[in-house]
C-alpha cells in the first residue's frame, strides 16, 4: 500500500505553550501535533470543516502514546511530522515526531518527542465509528504531498 | 435595584496556568473569571447549558477591560469576584477581581488584578441578541448569594 | 510494598476545556490529570514549589499513553483518580483515569479516559535525572491517603 | 515622532482555540495578540529571549481593554494588526485588531476583535519597572517593518 509521504510544519513557540518550570507544558506538544494533522490534511486537499458539512464527519483522537525527550523552549523553531502508520475503514493512526529545527549537529538529539495517534472517523452527531470517506481514503493512500 | 451579593470562588494555579516568564500567563486569568461566572450563575440556580437548551441563548463575552497589578505564580490560592454592576435588556456587566488569599496583611495589596467584563445574551444560533430571560433577570436582581 | 491508596479529585468541565467538536479537548484531559497527580503530592504532604526550593527537584512528564472512551462536556463533573503504580530511583510511574460523576449506573460507561503516565525527578537546573528525596519515597510507600 | 509601521500577522484557528460554543473561545485572541507582537519585536531585531538576557528585561501586559465583534471560526485565516501607539521611558502601548482574511468585501465587517494592550518593561528578577533599551527604543520609533 502506497501512504502519503512524510509531512512537516514549522512551529514557533510562544509564551503560552510555557509553564513556570521554563518549558512547553507536556500537553501542548499534542496541539502541535494536532495543528500538523490539521494541515496535512489541508495538503491533501480536505478541510476539516468541510468534511463534517459534506459528509457529516468528525475526526477524533481515540488512544496517543507519547514520550518526552527534550525540552522545547520560548522562541524554539521546532518542526512536526505527519506519517500515516495504519488506514483502516474507520480509523488510522499516524508517526508524529517534534524536531528542534535548529539542532543541526546530531540527529539523534533532534527529536524532542515522539508519538504514535489513533483517529477515528465518527459520525458527527452520533458520535459512533463512520467509514472514512472513500475519496479521503483514496488521497491518503495515493496522495503525494510536497513540502514545499 | 436590588442585585446579587458580592460572590467569590477560590481557584488553585496549576502548572498548566503559568508560563516561562515564572507567573500566571495573562490570559489565562480571563478563564479564571470565566470559571467564577460559571459558578455565580450556578449558585442562582442557573446551568449555563440548561440556560442553552431551555431558551436557545448563549451568554458570550462582548467586551472587557483588565489592568494587572500583581502576578499570581504556581500553587497559589486564588479568589475569583464576581460583582453584577449593570443588569440591561440583552446585556450585563460585571466587576471582577482577583485577591490573593494568602495575603492576610495590608488589603491594597491583595488585588493581583482586576476587570470589568461585558456579557451579552446572544441567540444561540442567529448570533444576535436576545432578551435575557425574565426568570434569570428577577434571580439576578434579587437573588441572595451565600458564600458558604 | 505498599503504595498510597487511590486519590479521586473532582473536577468540573469549563467552557475553556472545550473545542467546537462539543466535547472536551483532547488535550485537556492530560491538564486534568496533572491537577490530580499535583492535589496528590499535596495530600501526601509535599508541595511542588517546595520540593524545588528545598530538594532543587522537578517532577516532569517523560512519557505517557492514554485512550479516550467517551467524551466529557460542558458542565460535566468528573472525577480524576490517581495511583501510584510504579516507583522508582528517580522515577515514578501512575495509573489515572477520568471518571462521569454523573454516571452512576453501568459501572463500565462510567470511564472517559484511563492513561498511564511516567514521571520523572529531574534536577531542577540540570534538567538530568534525580533521585527522589527519601521522604517522599517514605511517605508514597506507606502514606495514608483519606479522600474526605 | 515617527513610529515603526503597522505591521500584520496572520493565524490559522484550529480547534485548540476553539470552544463548544463553535467559535474561538475569548480569552484565545489574547493568545494571538501576544503571537503578534512577539513577531513584531522579532521583525524590528529583538527576540524576547536575547532581551532578557542581553538586558535582565521581560516586557509583561499590564492592561488591556478588547472588544469582540464578530467571531472567528475553525479553520479561519485571520491577521493580527500589531501597530505602537505610545512609546514611554518603561512603557508601551499598542492597538490591535484581529482582522478577517477572507472577508473581502465590506470592510467594516472584516475586524473581528479590537484591544488596546499596555506593556511594561520589567526587570525579569525583580519584577520592577526597568528603562527599555535605548537600541529597543530607537528601532521602535525609527524601524521600517516590511510586511513581505
Amino acid at each position: 500500500m502506497n501512504k502519503a509521504e512524510k509531512f512537516f510544519w514549522p512551529i514557533r513557540v510562544y509564551y503560552e505553550d510555557t509553564d513556570s518550570g521554563g518549558v512547553v507544558y507536556h500537553a501542548n506538544y499534542l496541539k502541535f501535533m494536532e495543528r500538523a494533522r490539521s494541515e496535512w490534511f489541508r495538503k491533501l486537499g480536505f478541510e476539516l470543516d468541510q468534511l463534517k458539512q459534506e459528509y457529516g464527519i468528525l475526526l477524533v483522537v481515540t488512544a496517543l502514546s507519547i514520550s518526552f525527550t527534550r525540552p522545547a523552549k520560548f522562541n524554539n523553531e521546532i518542526v512536526v511530522s505527519v506519517e500515516a502508520t495504519e488506514i483502516g475503514k474507520a480509523s488510522m493512526s499516524f508517526k508524529q515526531d517534534i524536531i528542534d529545527k535548529n539542532n543541526d549537529g546530531d540527529k539523534n538529539k533532534q527529536i524532542m518527542c515522539s508519538a504514535k495517534v489513533k483517529i477515528a472517523c465518527l459520525d458527527a452527531n452520533a458520535f459512533k465509528p463512520k467509514p472514512i470517506p472513500k475519496k479521503v481514503l483514496e488521497e491518503i493512500k495515493h496522495g503525494r504531498i510536497s513540502n514545499s
